[in-house]
């Protein structure tokens, strides 16, 4: 897509803890930031009006249109499919995207109910039979990309190779790398080294030469901090599992940290002296600078904001969805799947056919 | 068992990066806080003999067993069994713990190795099918104890409740809680919540209302750091990522505070001033306070060092043993699966005919 031409971005401005106040003031940090966004508002027209007035900017670059339903964050799935469909903004902000109207969505709302909505609004891709939420990790060299942390529990072989794909070419948008190095999550114990379906997993991607990405092997826990590969892939329970410890494990720290800088007065000097370095620490341990899952699989892309983000942080899961509309996202992962999956139609019609008797015995 | 009595530690000398040197300078550090250790060592002679004069009150407290083999960090369990078993200085800590020469094994060497022969020489207690490591978690509350770190993957109901009921033993023969907290590792996400076997743990744990623990429910990964309950149960391969992702991010946050403190000569003042702030921040972070992987499961108590310990590291090992030894925790584990053992066959014997019925169409 040419960056020239305005990306719209449907935004549900009913979501998250902080209600349409904090959503519109981070649509304006993000306009500063991209002035080409345009964006199509869903919400409650007596809640949204009067704060939008206070960012005419916003206002100016966006169309808005009412609905009477918000999804609550304790909403179930099924209970905000019963009662949104259809009338709900963040229903009608992922339907922005199947129509058309908007190249992305996003929401604050709950992560359950979005996830319900988006897979029965735009259906998942050819070949996908599940979806994916990826994560972007920061590390000691920057940013990584980690998926499935929490759309789905369990993966086989090829769907761990349909995430492989689907990362990597969201690290390709993202970071403007061409190959990606994917790595498949795993633990380092000898000879019990990783379920059966992550190994036959890694056999699929080494002999696959799939040309978008380069395909590193193993890695472990410890390897997500230091940024080993650009893509870690994992199923969606393990997913899930790493990056909470790793948000828990960032917030004990900072907590030590805190106590251990207040506790005598020499301390507090030092720590008023670094000031400056204590805050550069702060902007780099942020949750709200990484703000943004991605939901891939779909035939449209939306992206979660935390539902606990502040202005930054929505403006944040902006960026992330601008630079997803911007530089093609779901055309990358369309070609690239496609590519993916008519390579191995090939290879197994290349099987001779004594071993293909032999795989049938 | 009463504390008076001595408390004998068969140490497995040659095991781990730094070999001799390090083993018996940290039984020395650990000699000092209980002196009422004894050591059986195992080792090459030529290589423990010279050092072990440097350390006499160790050497006083031991007896010493030369063997010829030495299992080294990269050998395969297989390998380490056919080439080690019967004569390696990590066997025979093993078996010392079997034939009753010592409550306890101690061996920084190679994880798999020592898991293979720990199973081998000692055997699962009745009714575990396979063993677990747990890990000492440090936590903003102190600590708790997160299990399976490893030592296999997948686990059905059964098996975590088994692992609840071991890791509760554990706590409290570690923290003397008398019915420690205890939470299944799950995901947060509303109606997917956790794979089947998890959610059958807990009605098991529910239901089974055990009088040696207190079950909790279902915790996330940000709960591991905040010390929400005693007990963590997973299986190994989560609980390996957990573990490895949570050392990440400790090291990945110590590497960002450390290229803050050093930027600018202000930053730089304010870390000397608050030196003994940062000394005790390190402190709560050193990894070497809370070293000694438990393996539990087996007719036998087996604790794995970290491979990397230092002689700080290896005394927490010695550490960790010597309260294990100390309040029994072998008897501890025996006694509460038995009693859980015991009131499921109660339980199940109860059950009305016309509901067994049931089950059985």
């Amino acid at each position: 897509m040419d960056s020239k031409t305005a990306i719209r971005i449907a935004l549900d401005v009913m979501g998250g803890d902080h209600g349409p106040d904090v959503i519109l003031a981070g649509a304006d940090i993000a306009l500063e930031r991209h002035p080409d966004i345009q964006f199509s508002l869903f919400g409650r027209e007596a809640d949204v009006r009067p704060i939008l007035e206070r960012f005419p900017r916003v206002a100016e670059r966006s169309t808005f249109r009412h609905c009477d339903v918000a999804i609550r964050m304790d909403d179930k799935p099924s209970q905000a499919l019963r009662q949104g469909r259809n009338k709900s903004s963040m229903w009608l902000a992922i339907e922005a995207v199947k129509t058309g109207e908007a190249q992305v969505a996003v929401s604050a709302g709950n992560t359950g109910a979005l996830m319900a909505m988006a897979k029965f609004c735009l259906r998942t891709m050819a070949n996908i039979e599940r979806p994916a939420i990826a994560a972007i990790w920061p590390t000691i060299r920057g940013e990584s990309i980690v998926l499935d942390v929490g759309a789905t529990i369990g993966a086989d072989a090829q769907q761990l190779l349909d995430l492989s794909v689907m990362g990597a070419a969201m690290a390709r948008a993202l970071f403007h790398i061409e190959r990606p190095t994917v790595g498949l999550l795993n633990i380092g114990v000898e000879e019990i080294k990783g379920q059966d379906e992550i190994r036959e997993a890694g056999r699929l991607l080494k002999e696959g030469e799939i040309p978008n990405l380069d395909y590193r092997g193993f890695v472990e826990g410890t390897d997500l901090g230091k940024g080993t590969v650009d893509v870690v892939v994992t199923e969606g329970f393990t997913g899930n599992i790493a990056l909470k410890t790793a948000e828990g494990t960032a917030r004990q720290i900072a907590s030590y940290l805190r106590a251990a800088m207040t506790r005598t007065w020499l301390a507090r000097l030092g720590y008023i002296l670094a000031k400056s370095a204590f805050d550069r620490l702060r902007d780099k341990m942020d949750p709200r600078k990484v703000n943004g899952g991605v939901f891939l699989g779909l035939n449209g892309v939306v992206i979660k904001s935390h539902g606990s983000s502040d202005a930054e942080g929505t403006a944040a899961a902006i960026d992330v969805a601008y630079a997803m509309a911007a530089n093609g996202l779901l055309t990358k992962i369309e070609t690239d799947l496609s590519e993916v999956y008519a390579r191995m139609a090939v290879s197994s019609a290349n099987v001779p056919p004594q071993a293909q008797d032999e795989a049938v015995s």
